[in-house]
């Protein structure tokens, strides 16, 4: 087939829904951050672009400490909410049912099926933009999205966001096991 | 619900399968990274965490470029194949039909339905890791995968892979549009 070229700005990534959440003069906000990875895992690290200025960037630099949530189909409209509006013009704080674990001060939200605690490490400028890089502490998560013990994904079903025509969606079926269905090319 | 705690080495990042090619001693070679994310897009930036002595990246700081390709599921075994061996010990230049797009020195895979040329930006070390940047140049895909004139997610069918139980996944159905579905909450 025929290669065509498409726009620079085309990225491919469907990505987790991930929800930023920190404390902002003692309530509550947060981001919706699709552009983050998995850094390191000794210790587990995580990173995500962003600008400086964000509302929520303000609390993790005030408490060195945030949550990253990560919602189910359910929470899609709420998700959406808080990657429109500015927590610098509008109070976020009442949109979820928040709790706290263990760091105290890194809001995660109730109805998500995975929450995350972090540490913040470091604040990187790359390319003009915040790189916000954090330790995981905590990983909450409930009985019910996990099969033998191990975390099931279809039973968390989390939000898969994409470009370039703005999507959510969810997940869809298994292909394989990594680290093994390629096992059959060696030599 | 009751939360309950898990590993810290938790990762619930559903991520597509990125395949990053770069051209080592006269060679394609190719590498599975599945942590890499957009950066910026004033220029589009690309970062990924990887570990310096892998081949792929010899490759990439000797030629200043590499390649993208996104696999969907009728590659599925060789993307986990080139995430098994290392190119150090294989020569992995025979697995994918390769081509070269206006570079010249990024291979890309034929049989992707998304490929993406980049230059290299910068290697930033970041928690003993080596952090690629790098800066979308051209982005090539096949007029079967668009609809409207727009990547059309759903035909691109992209594999995702998943922690932690390491599987890879199709896409499942669209929930919402975003910066859209979100509006309904505004007050």
């Amino acid at each position: 087939m025929t290669k065509i070229e498409i726009s620079q700005g085309t990225c491919p990534f469907p990505k987790p829904v991930a929800l930023v959440g920190a404390l902002v003069n003692g309530k509550p906000n947060f981001m919706n951050i699709a552009w983050m990875t998995r850094i390191a895992f000794e210790p587990h690290v995580w990173g995500f672009s962003t600008r400086e200025e964000r509302h929520t960037v303000k609390g993790i630099k005030e408490n060195g400490t945030f949550g990253v949530s990560f919602p189910g189909p359910d929470l899609v409209a709420e998700a959406d909410y808080v990657g429109i509006v500015s927590g610098n013009n509008v109070d976020k704080s009442e949109v979820f049912e928040v709790f706290y674990g263990e760091l105290g001060t890194a809001p995660m939200i109730r109805d998500c099926p995975l929450c995350v605690e972090l540490t913040l490490h470091d604040i990187l400028k790359v390319v003009e933009r915040a790189f916000v890089l954090g330790v995981v502490q905590h990983v909450y998560t409930e009985e019910r999205y996990l099969s033998d013990g191990v975390l099931d994904q279809k039973k968390v079903n989390q939000l898969i966001f994409t470009n370039p025509a703005h999507q959510y969606w969810t997940l869809g079926d298994e292909v394989g096991k990594a680290f093994s269905i390629g096992k059959k090319l060696k030599k």
